[in-house]
Order: structure tokens, then C-alpha cells, then sequence
């Protein structure tokens, strides 16, 4: 139930125009920014508006000029700090621009991203950013009704939608060429669910352990500490030789490892080297020591906003892909020496 | 600029109605969720609905309900996990009430906070949720117009705007109470600056160190990792004797202190013992061990959402306060035998 306060009656636009001694009209150019004002005049309303306390009506103004100034992102997970960073490079991104940042949370879970952007479209929101969108390009397609997006993290292949990525087989390739380079042969990798559609981390391990014709060794984990720490309780307790090295999808699940590999007593990286993937804030605290692999989460959020701008602004062409080279940041969970 | 693809027409309420042979007001009356529908033409509108992939237009619907289904929440920073705890709560709270969230990021900075909750009202939310909020209550009042409010971790006396938080006067004492146990007696505190409108910590902080005789010690930070490691690097440097034991406000502070007196060559507990505030997760960490005050951030966002439903069915009455009380997670960073 809405409280109504009839004592905080809105300033309207006459107000401010009575106030400043022009025109309604006037006051409405100066709102939408037109340059067709004078600057004394538009200081005038200015000064006007601040003094009364104006606040524009979005949801009239939204409806007449199609323009909310409000964009939405899609977060897969708020626990995994890759989302902060990301979320630090909008903000830098758009600062200035007038933009004002809505998240939700997708869970990994494609009918709640679905219900998030549908939201977010009913809203009028003048774009989407996604970050971890685990559905198809179909529905996001049918679910965005023509609304600009951009995609961070994933290339897809969708009319009007710009991708805003790290290469993500690369950084399976240099997690396996580290390790390698430190003399292990039994790498394993803590892989995610099949279903999900980021593949690129896995199949660039399985390319580079073919290349130096090792063996592949897969397990499955969610992307989480608690998911991480379960597979490698379990992969302890189930008897088999434990791989030397561990690489895994995401520094949540590699800490989540160190913690069962510590629980049993063994030595990281003395008994079994890990490294994470993403370079988060905690796997960079000399607390943990996590070799991971950067993927330049901030500067993903600061492209994902140009490109949202340039959308914005009429000034992208047809869809843009950006992608960026991972930087291998190795310490102590691989190499002692680090 | 908004893309128009005119191949994709919105489904109306009138093709619904068509297609269930009914009036466009009965279908009306179920997409309100209307008790004034017999449960068969209920299902046949809705089984028209979902196969026409009708999908309401919440901006008209809105525009004549006055209802979004939409929750705006601000959190003061999306770095600090006890957020993510905060919003999984709400998450399980809202569960099933066809509420979306949405949040925004307020950094400790008034004017984006306020900034946001305008937005929030602008866009014609059901109500805004804050944790951390650093403002005022005059001016949050001021940007909410009327719109119901909670106020998650802090006591703020603004008529409809309802409390619930953690008694954090109490946290503050039972560190100083574990850490005078342990027999330390040179107790610091990392406090946040004197500005923000969390003081209750340090309170409790000071009133247990004066019950006890002991001098309170306070140096200031941000409430960030960076802070804390910054604020007692500089302590190490300035000569000063250090304390025996450090109690700081958040759990991401402690966990920069941790890594200066690491970086030092200091032991923690045997040279100074560390603890933190919040409990969040990677505090909990085998890896980390961090000694916390736990503010139960996931009960606080389910009572939350209980409060804002209560408020939104109209069953709320005045102003409800709900505190809860904190719990001291002992680890190693205080006691060598946790």
C-alpha cells in the first residue's frame, strides 16, 4: 500500500517555470538538455529547479522520450567478487553519463535470468548488461524485445547484442602450460556442469594436456567455495591417486579445494599445486596465495559500458566483439618460490 | 535508441481473452490475481496467457495498480560478501511473492545513495530495501515520498520506515569481553570514520574497555581490506608499541590487518590477535580463520523481506524495530586452540 503524503505535493515544471520567470516550455528544453537554450536561462531554471527541489517525473518523461537513463545488469552470483569488479568497471565506465546502474542476480538458474531481463524490459530500461548469462541466445533474444545488451564473459551470437569477453580457452591453455612448465603430469580440472555454456576454460585444458599428450582429467563442481571443497573431499575419499595438480574453473572453487586439501593434511603446493581462474580480490591476499588467472574482470565492465554507450548513442554499427588476453599471476598455491 | 522489431508484437490482454473466449476484463481480473473468478475460467485464461506468451505490460499495469512487483535495494558495497549473504536472505524471504529485486550500489556516499533511492521511486518500485544506508533520515525521507522503507543494519526513526538490525552496541563488547578473557590488555580498535552513522561497535567497544579499566585505543579506516592492511602498516611503521590483540570493524578490515602483520613477520594470534565483525564467509575460511562477530546478514535479510511484506499487504502497523543478537565465532585468529 502506498502511503500518500499530501503535504510533499511534486514540484512541477510550471513551479520551476514561475520560479525562474520563463516558460513551461523552456523549463522542459532545459530538462531534456537541448542545447537550444541560452545559458543564462538555463543557469536561470537551473538555480530554479535546485532551489524548489525539482525532480524530474522519469516515468513521465520515460514515457515521452523513451529514455529512462537506467540500464540493467545481470549478475550470475553476488558471493564471487569477479561481479564487484565488473560492477566497479560499469561504474567507472559510465560515470558521468548519467546512467544509473539496476542489478539482478541470475543465479545460474535461466528462468530466473529470463524473469530479471523481462523485468528489467518492463521497466524500460534504456539497456541490458549481462554478466554470467547462462541461457540460450534465443530466449535472451525473445526476452530483450529489441532492448540494447551487451553480454560480458560469453560471445553470443546475437543481432544487436555486443560480447565483452576473456579468452576463456586461453586461460585453460596457460594454467595447464604453467603447471606443466613445473614438471606435473597429473593435472586435474574441476570442471562445472555440462549444461552451462561456458565451455572455453575446459576445452582449452583439454587441448593444451593433449598437446603435451597427457590425459585429461575431468571432475564436476558448481562454482562455489562449499562446491569446490565437496569434489575434493570426495575425490580424496574415493581412494584414486590424486592428481599433483589441480586447475580449476573459478578461484571460489580452488579455495574451496585448498580447504579440503588442508582439512586432510596435505601441502599446497607440496602434495598438489592449484590454480583458480578469474583473480579475484581474496585469491590475490597473501592469506591464501592463489595462482589464478587474471581475466581483467574491471576492464570487462569498463568495455561492456562503452559499448553500451556507444549503442546508446547511435554510434555502434552492427554487433561488437571484444575480447581480451588472460594474464597468468602465479603464487605461492603453485610455486613456492612465487 | 530503442530498436524496433515490429514482427514482434506484443500479445494484448484482448488476444488472450479471444483465444480463452472470455471478456478482456475477466482476464483483467486474473492477471490481478482477482479472488472474484471461478478457479475454470482462471485456468483458461491462464493456459491462453502462457500459450500466446502473453506477458503483461507493467508499465500500464502499473500506471493503473500503482503496483511494480518491484523491490529497489541499495547496499552500501558489493566487495563485502555480508551483502550477498543480506540479498540471499531477502531472496528466500521474497521467495514466492512475485516480488523482483533490484539493487543498487550506494558506496558509502550519500549523494549516490540518495541518487539511487530516487531512481528507485522514479521508477515506481513497491518499496526500497537498504543495508548500509550513510545518510540521514531527513533526506532519506525526503527521496522515499512516501514509499515504504526498510532500513537493514541500522535504527533509524523515520515514520513507515521499518528497522532490522544486529545489536552492534553488543558486538563491540563481546570482542573486548573474548579478547580480556584470552588476558590481553592492549586492545586496539579499527574504526570507520567518525562521519558514517555506524557507531555502535565502537560504543560497545569503549563501554567494555572502560568496565574493565582498560584505555580504549581507536584508529581509523575505510571498511575495506585495502584499509585495513594501509591503517596497520602505518601503525607498524609509526614505533609505536603494538597492541596485543586488534578488534576491527568489519571482517574485510581484519583480514587487511592479518596481511600487514603477515607481511611483517608478526604472528597472529601469538603476537597480535585478530578479531573481525560481520562472520562472512571467507572469514569462516580454514584458510583464513578470522575470530568474527556474526550479524547473522542472511537473518536479517529474510526478516527484512517479512517486514516489507508485511508492510506491503497492509498488515504492518507503525514502526517495527527487530534486533538481533550477535554470536562470537571463536577461530584461530584469537585462540591458537579453535
Amino acid at each position: 500500500m502506498k502511503q500518500i503524503y499530501p503535504q510533499q505535493r511534486s514540484v512541477t515544471m510550471e513551479d520551476v517555470a514561475r520560479d525562474a520567470g520563463v516558460s513551461r516550455a523552456l523549463v522542459s528544453l532545459v530538462m531534456r538538455d537541448s542545447p537550444n537554450v541560452s545559458p543564462a536561462k538555463r543557469a536561470a531554471v537551473l538555480e530554479s529547479a535546485a532551489a524548489l527541489g525539482y525532480s524530474p517525473n522519469k516515468l513521465a518523461s520515460r514515457l515521452a522520450s523513451h529514455r529512462t537513463n537506467t540500464l540493467g545488469v545481470l549478475f550470475l552470483d553476488l558471493h564471487n567478487s569477479v561481479f564487484a569488479d565488473i560492477h566497479d568497471g560499469l561504474t567507472e565506465g559510465l560515470a558521468g553519463s548519467g546512467n544509473q546502474v539496476m542489478v539482478a542476480v541470475g543465479s545460474a538458474d535461466p528462468r530466473t535470468e529470463l524473469e530479471a531481463v523481462r523485468s528489467f524490459v518492463d521497466l524500460r530500461v534504456d539497456g541490458v548488461l549481462l554478466a554470467g548469462y547462462t541461457g540460450t541466445p534465443e530466449e535472451l533474444s525473445a526476452a530483450l524485445r529489441g532492448t540494447p545488451a551487451v553480454v560480458i564473459t560469453r560471445d553470443m551470437e546475437v543481432d544487436g547484442v555486443d560480447s565483452v569477453l576473456t579468452d576463456d580457452f586461453r586461460s585453460g591453455a596457460l594454467a595447464v602450460e604453467h603447471l606443466y612448465g613445473l614438471g606435473h603430469r597429473r593435472i586435474a580440472h574441476v570442471d562445472i556442469s555440462d549444461w552451462l555454456p561456458y565451455t572455453e576454460r575446459r576445452e582449452g585444458y583439454r587441448h593444451a594436456m593433449t598437446e603435451h599428450g597427457l590425459e585429461p582429467l575431468l571432475v564436476h563442481s558448481d562454482m562455489t567455495e562449499r562446491g569446490g571443497r565437496a569434489v575434493m573431499e570426495q575425490f580424496l575419499d574415493s581412494g584414486a591417486q590424486p592428481p599433483t595438480a589441480i586447475f580449476t574453473h573459478n578461484d571460489l572453487t580452488a579455495i574451496g579445494v585448498m580447504e579440503a586439501l588442508a582439512a586432510r593434511g596435505l601441502s599446497v603446493p607440496g602434495d598438489v599445486a592449484v590454480v583458480g581462474c578469474d583473480n579475484i580480490e581474496v585469491a590475490a591476499s597473501p592469506l591464501i596465495g592463489l595462482t589464478s588467472i587474471d581475466q581483467h574482470a574491471k576492464e570487462l565492465g569498463r568495455l561492456a559500458a562503452q559499448a553500451m554507450l556507444d549503442r546508446l548513442g547511435g554510434t555502434a554499427g552492427p554487433r561488437v566483439v571484444r575480447k581480451l588476453q588472460p594474464a597468468l599471476m602465479v603464487r605461492r598455491s603453485s610455486d613456492p618460490a612465487a
